[in-house]
């Protein structure tokens, strides 16, 4: 019979798979269906390897990975707060810390902890492996977006102000992708998808 | 303006967006709808660093998790092929070598190369972080279908011979997970679920 901490940690692998029926309000490219969390951390993760390059810091890949991978766990519990929803925000951190604690409890204690460190470095964002994570986090979705002519911005009726309030923490991770991250803004804004 | 390799980069980045609608026979827990491609890379990444410990040989976890999170993107082009579809596996490495040229051309030539070599690490299966990835691509549907009491098993009348031999590479990454695997793999023969 299997031991009980491999039975924790099955367990546990088939409850993130509800993850992937989170969704975002990010539409996949081809102007396709709305992205859940779980393709969006997959591409984050590949992302943050591909543009290793330009993080600001020196930085421990593998842990950055990590980062993208686990950073929307909590949403199992908590649901997606739209980054652009002033209200959702106002709870957002109760409810993934309720989440978290109830997810990650079904692990085996050195996993538990090991784990809930990696989401909270993530979410108090100031390590160089997080930053990078965050400008990932944001470097994401805006790709898609730009792809779609900037249809989720539209949608949502987006000021220049909130999306370069949001992309700040991108130039924390990485300068030349903030500068990348810029030059796609003001394509949007020039196209009339984010509102001057 | 941008520089072109960060364009390249972020043309590649965009273009495997596509993996999020290659559809696999699995099923998502809770007799969901069918996974795909990216959703399940991301899964098999997770599970790779919850599960190292019981890798049969020391793996750079790294390497492996990259490994889950690329293998797939070859059937943006090529398709998914269903491990037990003898026909489709007759062309499939012709399919995936051209769908493998075509992608990572579109990279940077020191990451298509970097990457390349991964991909084919993976398809080779002989160094450890390869058998130990293989086992992840073996053991996440795995308990998906298990959850969903064997409806992709039964769906295709699939026999425990097929499944014996697609998992006997588990065995190749990891005794303990073979031993698991084993032990599920029995309970849904007992089942009717696998055709004995």
């Amino acid at each position: 019979m299997m031991e009980e901490r491999l039975r924790k940690q099955l367990d546990f692998a088939l409850e993130i798979d509800k993850e992937k029926n989170i969704l975002r309000q990010t539409h996949l490219s081809g102007h396709g269906r709305r992205e859940n969390d779980a393709e969006h951390a997959w591409h984050m993760a590949v992302m943050a390897y591909l543009l290793k390059e330009y993080s600001n810091e020196e930085i421990d890949i593998t842990r950055v990975m990590l980062m993208c991978l686990i950073h929307d766990i909590v949403e199992i519990e908590a649901g997606d707060t739209y980054a652009y929803d002033e209200e959702l925000k106002k709870t957002q951190k109760a409810r993934e810390d309720a989440a978290k604690e109830k997810l990650y409890s079904m692990l085996p204690a050195d996993q538990k902890e090991e784990l809930t460190a990696l989401f909270d470095e993530f979410e108090e964002c100031r390590s160089a492996e997080a930053k990078f994570a965050h400008a990932m986090d944001n470097l994401q979705p805006l790709i898609l977006n730009h792809s779609n002519n900037g249809g989720d911005w539209r949608a949502h009726q987006v000021t220049a102000g909130q999306v370069y309030g949001r992309q700040a923490k991108t130039k924390e991770g990485s300068e030349t992708l903030y500068e990348a991250t810029d030059e796609i803004i003001r394509e949007n804004i020039r196209k009339g998808n984010i509102k001057a």
